[in-house]
Protein backbone atom coordinates (compact mmCIF):
# COMPACT_ATOMS: atom_id res chain seq x y z
CA UNK A 1 0.00 0.00 0.00
CA UNK A 2 1.60 3.44 -1.19
CA UNK A 3 1.95 6.28 1.26
CA UNK A 4 1.81 9.62 0.09
CA UNK A 5 1.64 13.45 0.99
CA UNK A 6 0.19 16.34 -0.87
CA UNK A 7 0.63 19.70 -0.17
CA UNK A 8 0.22 21.91 -3.58
CA UNK A 9 -3.19 22.36 -5.23
CA UNK A 10 -1.46 21.80 -8.66
CA UNK A 11 0.01 18.47 -8.26
CA UNK A 12 -1.83 16.28 -11.23
CA UNK A 13 -3.60 13.78 -8.76
CA UNK A 14 -5.11 16.75 -7.67
CA UNK A 15 -6.12 17.71 -10.98
CA UNK A 16 -7.41 14.64 -11.67
CA UNK A 17 -9.49 14.01 -8.86
CA UNK A 18 -11.19 17.36 -9.48
CA UNK A 19 -11.83 16.68 -13.00
CA UNK A 20 -12.92 13.10 -11.97
CA UNK A 21 -15.58 15.51 -9.95
CA UNK A 22 -16.73 17.58 -12.59
CA UNK A 23 -16.81 16.30 -15.44
CA UNK A 24 -18.72 12.94 -16.91
CA UNK A 25 -16.83 12.22 -19.75
CA UNK A 26 -13.58 11.88 -17.88
CA UNK A 27 -15.56 9.77 -14.82
CA UNK A 28 -16.29 7.23 -18.44
CA UNK A 29 -13.31 7.46 -19.89
CA UNK A 30 -11.21 6.33 -16.88
CA UNK A 31 -14.04 4.05 -15.43
CA UNK A 32 -13.67 5.87 -11.50
CA UNK A 33 -15.43 8.02 -10.53
CA UNK A 34 -15.02 10.34 -6.36
CA UNK A 35 -16.94 9.65 -3.14
CA UNK A 36 -17.04 12.37 -0.58
CA UNK A 37 -17.79 12.20 3.37
CA UNK A 38 -17.33 9.31 6.06
CA UNK A 39 -20.62 7.45 5.71
CA UNK A 40 -20.38 7.44 1.57
CA UNK A 41 -17.58 5.56 1.79
CA UNK A 42 -18.32 3.09 4.77
CA UNK A 43 -21.70 2.69 2.33
CA UNK A 44 -19.53 2.34 -0.45
CA UNK A 45 -16.94 0.02 1.29
CA UNK A 46 -19.74 -2.32 3.16
CA UNK A 47 -22.35 -2.75 0.06
CA UNK A 48 -20.88 -1.61 -3.14
CA UNK A 49 -18.87 -4.07 -5.07
CA UNK A 50 -15.37 -2.49 -6.22
CA UNK A 51 -12.42 -1.05 -4.98
CA UNK A 52 -10.83 2.20 -3.69
CA UNK A 53 -8.05 3.01 -6.27
CA UNK A 54 -6.91 6.25 -3.87
CA UNK A 55 -8.12 7.60 -0.58
CA UNK A 56 -7.26 10.94 0.35
CA UNK A 57 -8.11 12.29 3.86
CA UNK A 58 -6.77 15.39 5.77
CA UNK A 59 -5.22 14.66 9.08
CA UNK A 60 -6.30 17.89 10.45
CA UNK A 61 -9.83 17.25 9.90
CA UNK A 62 -10.48 13.58 10.13
CA UNK A 63 -8.73 10.51 11.48
CA UNK A 64 -8.58 7.06 8.94
CA UNK A 65 -11.94 5.59 10.52
CA UNK A 66 -11.71 2.52 7.73
CA UNK A 67 -10.64 -0.97 7.49
CA UNK A 68 -8.31 -0.13 4.20
CA UNK A 69 -7.99 -3.41 2.76
CA UNK A 70 -9.88 -2.85 -0.53
CA UNK A 71 -8.05 0.26 -0.62
CA UNK A 72 -4.95 1.42 -3.25
CA UNK A 73 -3.06 4.42 -2.47
CA UNK A 74 -3.84 6.74 0.76
CA UNK A 75 -2.71 9.98 0.51
CA UNK A 76 -2.40 12.90 3.32
CA UNK A 77 -3.45 16.10 2.16
CA UNK A 78 -3.25 19.65 3.72
CA UNK A 79 -5.75 22.03 4.89
CA UNK A 80 -5.28 24.09 1.71
CA UNK A 81 -5.52 21.31 -0.93
CA UNK A 82 -8.52 19.63 0.54
CA UNK A 83 -10.59 22.82 0.77
CA UNK A 84 -9.97 22.48 -3.15
CA UNK A 85 -11.26 19.20 -3.39
CA UNK A 86 -14.06 19.48 -0.73
CA UNK A 87 -17.82 19.56 -1.86
CA UNK A 88 -19.76 22.16 -0.93
CA UNK A 89 -17.48 23.58 2.20
CA UNK A 90 -17.52 20.34 3.56
CA UNK A 91 -14.75 19.51 6.27
CA UNK A 92 -15.12 15.82 6.73
CA UNK A 93 -11.58 15.76 5.66
CA UNK A 94 -11.77 12.45 3.11
CA UNK A 95 -12.37 11.96 -0.01
CA UNK A 96 -12.01 8.55 -2.39
CA UNK A 97 -11.79 7.82 -6.25
CA UNK A 98 -13.28 4.54 -6.52
CA UNK A 99 -13.73 2.17 -9.52
CA UNK A 100 -17.13 2.17 -11.66
CA UNK A 101 -18.88 -1.60 -11.29
CA UNK A 102 -20.71 -2.44 -14.15
CA UNK A 103 -23.89 -3.22 -13.41
CA UNK A 104 -27.11 -2.98 -16.19
CA UNK A 105 -30.18 -4.02 -16.11
CA UNK A 106 -29.07 -7.92 -16.94
CA UNK A 107 -27.46 -7.77 -13.51
CA UNK A 108 -30.37 -7.18 -11.49
CA UNK A 109 -31.56 -9.54 -8.93
CA UNK A 110 -35.31 -9.66 -8.02
CA UNK A 111 -37.44 -11.03 -4.74
CA UNK A 112 -40.72 -12.33 -5.37
CA UNK A 113 -42.93 -8.98 -5.97
CA UNK A 114 -40.26 -6.53 -6.32
CA UNK A 115 -40.79 -3.14 -5.94
CA UNK A 116 -39.19 -0.84 -8.41
CA UNK A 117 -38.63 2.68 -9.20
CA UNK A 118 -38.25 3.99 -12.62
CA UNK A 119 -37.23 7.49 -13.64
CA UNK A 120 -37.79 9.12 -16.69
CA UNK A 121 -35.79 12.12 -17.60
CA UNK A 122 -35.53 13.51 -13.83
CA UNK A 123 -32.66 15.92 -14.35
CA UNK A 124 -31.58 17.29 -11.39
CA UNK A 125 -29.03 14.87 -9.45
CA UNK A 126 -30.38 15.86 -6.23
CA UNK A 127 -33.48 14.29 -6.63
CA UNK A 128 -32.28 11.00 -7.98
CA UNK A 129 -30.20 11.33 -4.76
CA UNK A 130 -33.19 11.92 -2.85
CA UNK A 131 -34.98 9.06 -4.01
CA UNK A 132 -32.15 6.75 -3.49
CA UNK A 133 -32.16 7.36 0.15
CA UNK A 134 -35.78 7.15 0.23
CA UNK A 135 -35.27 3.70 -1.98
CA UNK A 136 -33.11 2.48 0.58
CA UNK A 137 -35.82 3.08 3.73
CA UNK A 138 -38.26 1.05 1.36
CA UNK A 139 -36.65 -2.03 0.89
CA UNK A 140 -37.25 -1.01 -2.43
CA UNK A 141 -35.10 -3.94 -4.73
CA UNK A 142 -33.82 -1.53 -7.98
CA UNK A 143 -34.15 1.99 -9.15
CA UNK A 144 -33.90 2.30 -13.00
CA UNK A 145 -32.93 5.97 -14.47
CA UNK A 146 -34.40 5.97 -18.16
CA UNK A 147 -32.28 7.82 -20.46
CA UNK A 148 -30.84 9.80 -18.21
CA UNK A 149 -29.41 13.36 -18.34
CA UNK A 150 -26.52 12.94 -15.93
CA UNK A 151 -24.44 9.82 -15.27
CA UNK A 152 -25.19 7.66 -12.36
CA UNK A 153 -21.62 8.67 -10.62
CA UNK A 154 -22.17 12.62 -10.66
CA UNK A 155 -20.96 13.75 -7.23
CA UNK A 156 -24.70 15.30 -6.57
CA UNK A 157 -26.69 11.69 -6.81
CA UNK A 158 -23.90 10.66 -4.37
CA UNK A 159 -23.75 13.18 -1.78
CA UNK A 160 -27.49 13.59 -1.51
CA UNK A 161 -28.22 9.84 -1.55
CA UNK A 162 -26.16 9.46 1.44
CA UNK A 163 -24.28 6.56 0.34
CA UNK A 164 -27.81 4.95 -0.73
CA UNK A 165 -26.44 5.02 -4.52
CA UNK A 166 -24.11 1.65 -3.29
CA UNK A 167 -26.71 -0.21 -1.02
CA UNK A 168 -29.20 -0.30 -3.94
CA UNK A 169 -28.86 -1.58 -7.38
CA UNK A 170 -28.87 1.05 -9.41
CA UNK A 171 -28.84 1.40 -13.22
CA UNK A 172 -29.35 2.97 -16.34
CA UNK A 173 -30.98 2.28 -19.47
CA UNK A 174 -33.26 3.63 -22.59
CA UNK A 175 -36.91 3.39 -22.08
CA UNK A 176 -37.08 0.85 -24.70
CA UNK A 177 -35.06 -1.48 -22.73
CA UNK A 178 -36.33 -1.17 -19.49
CA UNK A 179 -40.34 -1.50 -20.31
CA UNK A 180 -38.95 -4.89 -22.31
CA UNK A 181 -37.34 -5.56 -19.23
CA UNK A 182 -40.68 -5.17 -16.72
CA UNK A 183 -43.02 -7.02 -19.19
CA UNK A 184 -40.69 -9.81 -19.50
CA UNK A 185 -40.83 -10.64 -15.89
CA UNK A 186 -44.95 -9.74 -15.35
CA UNK A 187 -44.19 -6.55 -13.15
CA UNK A 188 -46.92 -4.16 -13.30
CA UNK A 189 -46.23 -0.65 -14.94
CA UNK A 190 -47.76 2.28 -12.60
CA UNK A 191 -46.92 5.59 -14.07
CA UNK A 192 -47.17 8.87 -12.07
CA UNK A 193 -49.04 11.12 -13.64
CA UNK A 194 -52.15 13.88 -13.01
CA UNK A 195 -53.85 13.19 -15.87
CA UNK A 196 -56.09 10.01 -16.64
CA UNK A 197 -55.60 8.41 -13.44
CA UNK A 198 -56.81 7.18 -10.26
CA UNK A 199 -55.90 8.01 -6.63
CA UNK A 200 -52.59 6.03 -5.79
CA UNK A 201 -54.19 4.59 -2.61
CA UNK A 202 -56.27 3.32 -4.73
CA UNK A 203 -54.28 0.53 -7.03
CA UNK A 204 -53.15 -2.44 -5.60
CA UNK A 205 -49.04 -2.30 -5.22
CA UNK A 206 -48.71 -6.10 -3.05
CA UNK A 207 -47.95 -7.77 -6.41
CA UNK A 208 -44.82 -6.89 -8.40
CA UNK A 209 -44.68 -3.44 -9.48
CA UNK A 210 -42.75 -0.69 -10.98
CA UNK A 211 -43.20 2.87 -10.18
CA UNK A 212 -42.57 5.09 -12.78
CA UNK A 213 -41.91 8.53 -12.66
CA UNK A 214 -41.06 11.75 -14.70
CA UNK A 215 -40.36 15.25 -14.14
CA UNK A 216 -41.72 17.72 -12.12
CA UNK A 217 -43.04 20.15 -15.07
CA UNK A 218 -43.03 17.40 -18.15
CA UNK A 219 -44.34 14.57 -17.00
CA UNK A 220 -43.90 10.80 -18.74
CA UNK A 221 -43.58 10.31 -21.93
CA UNK A 222 -46.22 8.70 -24.00
CA UNK A 223 -44.57 5.65 -24.45
CA UNK A 224 -44.78 5.39 -20.73
CA UNK A 225 -47.93 6.34 -20.34
CA UNK A 226 -49.19 3.71 -23.21
CA UNK A 227 -46.88 0.53 -21.65
CA UNK A 228 -48.75 1.22 -18.03
CA UNK A 229 -50.67 -1.00 -16.39
CA UNK A 230 -52.57 1.45 -14.51
CA UNK A 231 -52.09 5.82 -14.04
CA UNK A 232 -51.94 6.79 -10.38
CA UNK A 233 -51.71 10.17 -8.91
CA UNK A 234 -51.29 12.03 -5.72
CA UNK A 235 -54.33 14.01 -5.32
CA UNK A 236 -53.57 17.37 -4.95
CA UNK A 237 -55.66 19.22 -2.40
CA UNK A 238 -53.52 22.98 -2.11
CA UNK A 239 -53.44 25.98 -3.92
CA UNK A 240 -50.31 24.55 -6.23
CA UNK A 241 -50.25 21.77 -8.72
CA UNK A 242 -47.09 20.07 -7.92
CA UNK A 243 -44.96 18.32 -5.43
CA UNK A 244 -41.35 17.50 -5.90
CA UNK A 245 -40.70 14.64 -7.38
CA UNK A 246 -38.36 13.18 -5.05
CA UNK A 247 -41.38 13.29 -2.28
CA UNK A 248 -43.36 12.18 -4.79
CA UNK A 249 -41.60 9.36 -5.62
CA UNK A 250 -41.01 8.70 -1.32
CA UNK A 251 -45.28 8.77 -0.88
CA UNK A 252 -45.69 6.36 -3.44
CA UNK A 253 -43.23 3.81 -2.76
CA UNK A 254 -44.45 3.46 1.25
CA UNK A 255 -47.88 3.11 -0.20
CA UNK A 256 -46.25 -0.28 -1.13
CA UNK A 257 -44.52 -0.46 2.07
CA UNK A 258 -48.03 -0.17 4.00
CA UNK A 259 -50.10 -2.45 1.74
CA UNK A 260 -47.45 -5.37 1.81
CA UNK A 261 -47.55 -5.62 5.90
CA UNK A 262 -51.07 -4.98 5.73
CA UNK B 1 -48.09 54.72 -7.48
CA UNK B 2 -43.74 55.78 -6.94
CA UNK B 3 -42.08 54.92 -10.68
CA UNK B 4 -38.48 54.79 -10.24
CA UNK B 5 -35.31 53.43 -12.09
CA UNK B 6 -32.15 52.05 -10.18
CA UNK B 7 -28.75 51.60 -12.00
CA UNK B 8 -26.46 51.33 -9.18
CA UNK B 9 -25.79 48.45 -7.01
CA UNK B 10 -24.70 51.16 -4.11
CA UNK B 11 -28.49 52.35 -3.82
CA UNK B 12 -29.64 52.58 0.04
CA UNK B 13 -32.87 50.85 -1.44
CA UNK B 14 -30.77 48.25 -2.62
CA UNK B 15 -28.75 48.02 0.33
CA UNK B 16 -31.86 48.07 2.47
CA UNK B 17 -33.39 45.20 -0.15
CA UNK B 18 -30.33 43.13 0.59
CA UNK B 19 -30.08 43.53 4.01
CA UNK B 20 -33.62 42.56 4.63
CA UNK B 21 -32.60 39.15 2.47
CA UNK B 22 -29.55 37.97 4.76
CA UNK B 23 -30.24 39.45 8.45
CA UNK B 24 -33.61 38.01 10.74
CA UNK B 25 -32.81 40.91 12.62
CA UNK B 26 -33.57 43.11 9.64
CA UNK B 27 -36.82 41.70 9.05
CA UNK B 28 -38.09 42.09 12.52
CA UNK B 29 -37.05 46.04 12.82
CA UNK B 30 -38.57 46.65 9.83
CA UNK B 31 -41.65 44.17 9.27
CA UNK B 32 -41.10 43.63 5.85
CA UNK B 33 -39.65 39.95 4.25
CA UNK B 34 -38.71 39.65 0.38
CA UNK B 35 -40.02 37.85 -1.99
CA UNK B 36 -38.24 36.40 -5.05
CA UNK B 37 -40.15 35.01 -8.28
CA UNK B 38 -42.93 35.16 -10.43
CA UNK B 39 -45.23 32.41 -8.91
CA UNK B 40 -44.20 33.18 -5.41
CA UNK B 41 -45.74 36.64 -5.13
CA UNK B 42 -48.41 35.53 -7.45
CA UNK B 43 -49.16 33.20 -4.53
CA UNK B 44 -48.09 35.93 -2.52
CA UNK B 45 -50.95 38.47 -3.93
CA UNK B 46 -53.67 35.76 -4.18
CA UNK B 47 -53.33 34.07 -0.54
CA UNK B 48 -51.86 36.74 1.76
CA UNK B 49 -53.51 39.21 3.93
CA UNK B 50 -50.42 41.66 3.50
CA UNK B 51 -49.57 44.23 0.94
CA UNK B 52 -46.31 45.01 -1.38
CA UNK B 53 -44.37 47.59 -0.04
CA UNK B 54 -41.58 48.13 -3.37
CA UNK B 55 -41.90 45.65 -6.42
CA UNK B 56 -37.94 45.46 -7.94
CA UNK B 57 -38.03 44.45 -11.52
CA UNK B 58 -35.79 44.00 -14.65
CA UNK B 59 -37.45 45.20 -17.87
CA UNK B 60 -34.04 43.23 -19.17
CA UNK B 61 -35.27 39.96 -17.87
CA UNK B 62 -39.39 40.23 -17.32
CA UNK B 63 -42.48 41.97 -18.09
CA UNK B 64 -44.69 43.02 -15.08
CA UNK B 65 -47.06 40.51 -15.08
CA UNK B 66 -48.72 41.11 -11.95
CA UNK B 67 -51.99 43.20 -11.29
CA UNK B 68 -50.20 45.47 -9.39
CA UNK B 69 -53.27 47.49 -7.34
CA UNK B 70 -51.89 46.13 -4.08
CA UNK B 71 -48.62 47.72 -4.72
CA UNK B 72 -46.36 50.62 -3.38
CA UNK B 73 -43.35 52.06 -5.68
CA UNK B 74 -43.13 49.57 -8.53
CA UNK B 75 -38.92 49.99 -8.97
CA UNK B 76 -37.15 49.36 -12.09
CA UNK B 77 -33.70 48.02 -12.08
CA UNK B 78 -30.51 47.66 -14.56
CA UNK B 79 -29.64 44.17 -15.29
CA UNK B 80 -26.45 44.69 -12.39
CA UNK B 81 -28.67 45.73 -9.48
CA UNK B 82 -30.48 42.62 -10.35
CA UNK B 83 -28.29 40.33 -10.57
CA UNK B 84 -26.39 41.49 -7.13
CA UNK B 85 -30.24 41.19 -5.18
CA UNK B 86 -30.87 37.65 -7.04
CA UNK B 87 -31.21 34.54 -5.39
CA UNK B 88 -28.83 32.08 -6.47
CA UNK B 89 -28.39 32.90 -9.97
CA UNK B 90 -32.16 33.23 -10.50
CA UNK B 91 -33.23 34.96 -13.86
CA UNK B 92 -36.63 35.35 -12.80
CA UNK B 93 -36.43 39.24 -12.90
CA UNK B 94 -38.96 40.09 -9.82
CA UNK B 95 -38.43 40.69 -6.56
CA UNK B 96 -41.07 42.22 -3.74
CA UNK B 97 -40.22 43.80 -0.41
CA UNK B 98 -43.55 42.99 1.33
CA UNK B 99 -45.40 43.53 4.87
CA UNK B 100 -45.20 40.78 7.37
CA UNK B 101 -49.08 39.79 8.82
CA UNK B 102 -49.28 39.70 12.13
CA UNK B 103 -50.65 35.77 12.63
CA UNK B 104 -49.92 33.68 15.88
CA UNK B 105 -51.81 30.84 17.31
CA UNK B 106 -54.41 32.68 18.09
CA UNK B 107 -55.63 33.30 14.25
CA UNK B 108 -55.34 29.90 13.25
CA UNK B 109 -58.76 28.67 12.38
CA UNK B 110 -59.53 24.73 12.12
CA UNK B 111 -62.25 23.00 10.03
CA UNK B 112 -63.85 19.93 12.03
CA UNK B 113 -60.70 17.22 12.41
CA UNK B 114 -58.32 18.87 11.33
CA UNK B 115 -54.68 17.80 10.08
CA UNK B 116 -51.89 20.29 11.50
CA UNK B 117 -48.12 19.73 11.26
CA UNK B 118 -45.61 20.77 14.07
CA UNK B 119 -41.85 21.27 13.32
CA UNK B 120 -39.80 21.10 16.28
CA UNK B 121 -36.17 22.50 15.91
CA UNK B 122 -35.99 21.94 12.20
CA UNK B 123 -33.37 24.07 11.62
CA UNK B 124 -32.46 23.95 7.82
CA UNK B 125 -34.97 26.61 5.97
CA UNK B 126 -34.96 24.18 2.66
CA UNK B 127 -36.28 21.48 5.12
CA UNK B 128 -39.50 24.02 6.61
CA UNK B 129 -40.00 25.09 3.00
CA UNK B 130 -40.08 21.48 1.43
CA UNK B 131 -42.61 20.66 3.98
CA UNK B 132 -44.76 23.69 3.47
CA UNK B 133 -44.83 22.54 -0.32
CA UNK B 134 -45.79 19.37 0.80
CA UNK B 135 -48.67 20.65 3.18
CA UNK B 136 -50.06 22.65 0.71
CA UNK B 137 -50.58 19.67 -1.70
CA UNK B 138 -52.22 17.27 1.10
CA UNK B 139 -54.18 20.10 2.32
CA UNK B 140 -53.37 20.28 5.73
CA UNK B 141 -54.81 22.88 7.83
CA UNK B 142 -51.98 24.78 9.11
CA UNK B 143 -48.08 23.95 10.25
CA UNK B 144 -46.47 25.54 13.16
CA UNK B 145 -42.77 25.49 14.06
CA UNK B 146 -42.13 25.61 17.63
CA UNK B 147 -39.08 27.49 18.85
CA UNK B 148 -37.45 28.16 15.57
CA UNK B 149 -33.88 28.46 14.52
CA UNK B 150 -34.95 30.92 12.12
CA UNK B 151 -37.58 33.26 11.29
CA UNK B 152 -40.37 32.35 8.61
CA UNK B 153 -39.35 34.98 6.97
CA UNK B 154 -36.28 33.32 5.42
CA UNK B 155 -35.63 33.33 1.99
CA UNK B 156 -35.09 30.10 1.77
CA UNK B 157 -38.07 29.14 3.33
CA UNK B 158 -40.21 31.03 1.12
CA UNK B 159 -38.35 29.91 -2.14
CA UNK B 160 -38.15 26.32 -1.43
CA UNK B 161 -42.24 26.31 -0.59
CA UNK B 162 -42.52 27.98 -4.21
CA UNK B 163 -44.72 30.23 -1.77
CA UNK B 164 -46.52 27.68 -0.11
CA UNK B 165 -46.13 29.78 3.18
CA UNK B 166 -48.51 31.99 1.82
CA UNK B 167 -51.24 29.68 1.30
CA UNK B 168 -51.03 28.00 4.22
CA UNK B 169 -51.91 28.99 8.00
CA UNK B 170 -48.33 28.86 9.02
CA UNK B 171 -47.07 30.36 12.58
CA UNK B 172 -44.66 29.98 15.02
CA UNK B 173 -44.72 29.92 19.40
CA UNK B 174 -42.87 28.33 22.01
CA UNK B 175 -43.57 23.75 22.66
CA UNK B 176 -45.88 25.44 25.87
CA UNK B 177 -47.94 27.27 23.87
CA UNK B 178 -48.44 24.17 21.23
CA UNK B 179 -48.76 21.89 23.52
CA UNK B 180 -51.45 23.55 25.10
CA UNK B 181 -53.14 24.73 21.61
CA UNK B 182 -53.67 21.43 20.85
CA UNK B 183 -54.33 19.88 23.85
CA UNK B 184 -57.53 22.16 24.19
CA UNK B 185 -58.79 21.66 20.92
CA UNK B 186 -58.86 17.75 21.57
CA UNK B 187 -56.54 17.30 18.87
CA UNK B 188 -54.44 14.49 19.22
CA UNK B 189 -50.64 14.81 19.21
CA UNK B 190 -48.43 12.27 17.04
CA UNK B 191 -44.71 12.33 17.76
CA UNK B 192 -42.78 10.80 14.97
CA UNK B 193 -39.68 9.14 16.48
CA UNK B 194 -38.59 5.85 16.01
CA UNK B 195 -38.52 4.62 19.67
CA UNK B 196 -41.27 2.90 21.33
CA UNK B 197 -43.58 3.68 18.27
CA UNK B 198 -46.27 1.83 16.10
CA UNK B 199 -46.07 1.94 11.74
CA UNK B 200 -47.39 4.71 11.25
CA UNK B 201 -49.82 3.30 9.33
CA UNK B 202 -51.49 1.35 12.31
CA UNK B 203 -52.73 4.99 13.63
CA UNK B 204 -56.06 6.38 13.06
CA UNK B 205 -55.68 9.87 11.91
CA UNK B 206 -59.33 10.54 10.49
CA UNK B 207 -59.39 12.66 13.69
CA UNK B 208 -58.19 15.76 14.02
CA UNK B 209 -54.74 15.06 14.56
CA UNK B 210 -51.16 16.99 14.60
CA UNK B 211 -48.39 15.19 13.50
CA UNK B 212 -44.88 16.57 14.89
CA UNK B 213 -41.82 16.00 13.24
CA UNK B 214 -38.34 17.20 15.24
CA UNK B 215 -34.58 17.20 13.31
CA UNK B 216 -33.13 14.22 11.45
CA UNK B 217 -30.17 13.43 13.83
CA UNK B 218 -31.95 14.22 17.12
CA UNK B 219 -35.37 13.85 17.19
CA UNK B 220 -37.98 15.02 18.92
CA UNK B 221 -37.42 16.25 22.95
CA UNK B 222 -38.86 14.56 25.99
CA UNK B 223 -41.99 17.53 25.86
CA UNK B 224 -43.21 16.23 23.05
CA UNK B 225 -42.88 12.69 23.86
CA UNK B 226 -44.51 12.81 26.69
CA UNK B 227 -47.16 15.08 25.36
CA UNK B 228 -47.95 12.66 22.40
CA UNK B 229 -51.08 10.57 22.44
CA UNK B 230 -49.32 8.23 20.03
CA UNK B 231 -45.85 7.37 19.04
CA UNK B 232 -45.60 6.23 15.25
CA UNK B 233 -42.49 5.47 12.75
CA UNK B 234 -41.94 4.84 9.27
CA UNK B 235 -40.41 1.64 8.91
CA UNK B 236 -36.78 1.63 7.96
CA UNK B 237 -36.04 -1.33 5.66
CA UNK B 238 -32.86 -0.63 4.09
CA UNK B 239 -29.11 0.20 5.18
CA UNK B 240 -29.51 3.37 5.99
CA UNK B 241 -31.11 4.59 9.38
CA UNK B 242 -32.92 7.51 8.58
CA UNK B 243 -35.01 9.74 5.71
CA UNK B 244 -34.95 13.54 4.81
CA UNK B 245 -37.44 15.58 7.75
CA UNK B 246 -39.51 17.14 4.60
CA UNK B 247 -39.80 13.13 3.19
CA UNK B 248 -41.09 12.14 6.42
CA UNK B 249 -43.25 14.78 6.70
CA UNK B 250 -44.48 13.80 3.42
CA UNK B 251 -45.08 10.50 3.79
CA UNK B 252 -47.15 10.95 7.43
CA UNK B 253 -49.04 13.41 5.86
CA UNK B 254 -50.45 11.58 2.63
CA UNK B 255 -51.31 8.69 4.90
CA UNK B 256 -54.33 10.98 6.41
CA UNK B 257 -55.17 11.88 3.12
CA UNK B 258 -55.09 8.41 2.75
CA UNK B 259 -57.44 7.58 5.39
CA UNK B 260 -59.82 10.39 5.10
CA UNK B 261 -60.43 8.89 1.79
CA UNK B 262 -61.00 5.87 2.51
Amino acid sequence: MESLQITSTQNPRIKNLVALQQKSQERRAQGRFVVEGKREILHFLSHYGSEIHELYYCPELCELPFPLSKSGATIEVSRNVYEKIAYRGSTEGIIAICSVKPFGLKDITLKENPLIIVLEGVEKPGNIGAILRSADAAGVDAVIVCDPLTDLYNPNIIRSSIGACFTKQFTACTTDECIDFLKKRGIQILTAQLQDSTPYYDQDMKRGTAIVMGTEDKGLTDIWRKAADAHIRIPMLGKLDSLNVSVSAAILMFEAVRQRNN
